[in-house]
């Protein structure tokens, strides 16, 4: 499973590959090629992080496009520079797994507003040589997939076999079945939604006004002074975290149990298993993510309502799509019940679009898409199969 | 429905009625009245801030004490002195209500450990005369209940009537049940549960992070030192408020529908209706609680576990239990769901208790309890009714 970077067309602008985080490549585009944004400003310059794994073929048509979720990042498989674990979609992506990168070239790129080297608030400002904060401009999930469509020109692929991603990479493989159909042969979008529902934006609502409300957070100018709104950003992980989980996968893993005792400590210290391993998931998440990144991805999210774009009705979104979809939910995730998924499908139906449809049964909530689930396993699998029959892929040779 | 505290009998101690808030009763307990914590000491002298509606009959036998959520207080019913908005529960309580205050005689205490003049984390601490903060002992529901019945002994009252609460009152309702069987005729725990799950408590959790984060918490001791953890309060509020309402109730409320114009504004502003709304609920919360007081009262909530007194067996809770009870739950309560409720009916079924169960159809989450909810009014209505009939209650006249 080795990069297979330098094997593709050069680029057209230079790569600053200092600039990349470890084991990341670098794609940079320049003032001839700037970003137009929804918030009808551009962005130029500015580049992408992304990372590849296995061979594209001699037809270029084996390419898979993994689109990450909110906190996620291009380290999909393999050891992440950071936090040094392991990649997060390794349980479906490698070598013989489902996303079989002995067959397919998949591709993840960091998005826009991240902060895991593409350009994003974290990121300097060219125009000031200071770091952006809330100068950067607020971005979309359609800004997400312009940007990835531009990274796909610059690695010469026009048109991918197919794209994945689970939440918020679920709504950017939906914008991209809209905005660029002819580019997308396979569309898998997992437990996400065609829009954000008001319970979503209160969650996310709750995260950002924890951040700003850290005075750490300096209007968002806290790289400029030195601090860093650590606490907050903790504070708004962990209410999110609650929401990924299933209120019976946290019954079952934790229930009411004490750390380390039988009887509380009638103190406010991490008394229950449940706060402690929820402190840890606050500590160990700002060692590796960026505040204002998270008030920017958290807003596009928001922001993502596909059928607002087509005067309310969603299957005008897909009309004429030529994309064939395979949507899968969990019957535990309350974050985006299977009743999104199921207007989805309606939609794709109304717009005689060709889709098939799971609902696995699960009781790990929204997580479930990251974790063990085999029979999204096969799922996965036997709809790549079948599509990559379709699409008569044969070779697996690099270019 | 005037105050009749004064037909009441002497309180013992001396009542300084200077500290109370206005439009509420002081009892005060001295040093020969202590009240004997699980955390293994006492709180002593402490007071109760109470408030009554209606009067007290010949026979002391037309008691229904109403126990607060946590975030209640005494002022059930009549102008709050603080929000200037009407009691909390007049939707229930008074006049020719459900719970009638021509025929009972209501009582309403702030419970120990709140902010509303009962003895609290705010309250001075005499060993030391300044504010108690985090030295102030942890509490627990059963704590809560003790002090309410000593309350009960101050006013000359044997026997409670009934005993009604909703969420964390209605935790009260099942410790009353539990600790004074034989005081307690009829009791009406709603939207409640036996203890608190996994869940409840990492968003409980998550509330205390955020008061704790902020830098004015100062280790609970921001009355000694001129700060305040507004902030952090707020976003706690906010992010506990979400899990009072249902994905459909929000949904219906304000969808995605934006603040006075039709389109983003593309900033971090609160573009939606919904972060509106959290946000002066947030703001709102903070003129009229305490966050020490806050991370009090949601450890005790945490805390409960009826069923673990009882080594685990819920029904050994209410064995030979006199009481009859009324169990109310709303099918869209997700953070005290139906089957809690289901739970503490069989436990009372397998006590032999005399149980009536109602779950209502709902779409407003949690806070359903606190709203116009006909089918709820008419149960709690026909429950008392049967029960007055079945203790024989004749006379409302006052001692």
């Amino acid at each position: 499973m080795d990069e297979v970077t330098s094997s593709l067309p050069e680029a057209p602008d230079s790569v600053r590959e200092a600039d990349a985080p470890r084991d990341s490549a670098l794609a940079h585009f320049g003032n001839d090629q700037p970003l137009k944004l929804d918030a009808g400003v551009s962005l130029s310059p500015f580049q992408i992080a992304y990372r590849t794994y296995g061979a594209l073929n001699a037809e270029r048509s084996n390419a898979v496009l993994i689109c990450h979720a909110l906190t996620g990042d291009q380290h999909v498989v393999g050891t992440h520079p950071v936090t040094k674990k392991s990649g997060w979609w390794e349980t479906l992506v490698g070598p013989g797994k489902p996303v079989d990168t002995d067959r397919y070239f998949v591709i993840c790129s960091n998005v826009v507003g991240g902060c895991m080297g593409t350009s994003g608030p974290a990121s300097i400002n060219p125009a000031t040589g200071k770091p952006w904060g809330l100068e950067f401009p607020v971005i979309t999930i359609r800004d997400m997939v312009r940007a990835q469509a531009m990274l796909l020109d610059h690695l010469g692929i026009d048109t991918l076999f197919a794209v994945v991603g689970g939440s918020m990479g679920g709504m950017q493989v939906l914008q991209w079945a809209e905005s660029y159909p002819e580019r997308v042969f396979a569309a898998l979008p997992i437990a996400c939604a065609t829009r954000h529902s008001a319970q979503n934006i209160a969650f996310h609502e709750v995260g950002r006004q924890a951040i700003m409300a850290d005075p750490e957070w300096r209007g968002g100018r806290y790289h400029l002074e030195g601090t860093n709104p650590r606490r907050g950003l903790a504070v708004a992980r962990m209410g999110a975290h609650i929401t990924y989980l299933s209120d019976a996968a946290l019954h079952r893993k934790f229930g009411r149990k004490f750390q380390d005792r039988e009887n509380p400590t009638f103190s406010f210290d991490a008394d229950f298993q449940v706060e402690s391993y929820l402190r840890h998931q606050g500590i160990s998440f700002v060692e590796r993510f960026d505040a204002n990144s998270y008030l920017y991805l958290t807003r596009a999210m928001d922001y993502f309502d596909l059928a607002a774009d087509h005067n309310g009705v969603l299957a005008n979104a897909f009309r004429g799509a030529p994309t064939r979809f395979c949507v899968i939910s969990f019957t535990s995730d309350w974050l985006f019940p299977t009743s999104e998924s199921r207007a989805i499908v309606h939609a794709l139906n109304a717009s005689s679009a060709r889709v098939s449809f799971a609902e696995i049964v699960s009781d790990k909530g929204h997580d479930a898409f990251l974790l063990d689930e085999p029979e999204m396993f096969g799922i996965v699998r036997g709809f790549l199969d079948g599509a990559s029959k379709a699409r008569g892929l044969k070779s697996t040779k690099a270019v």
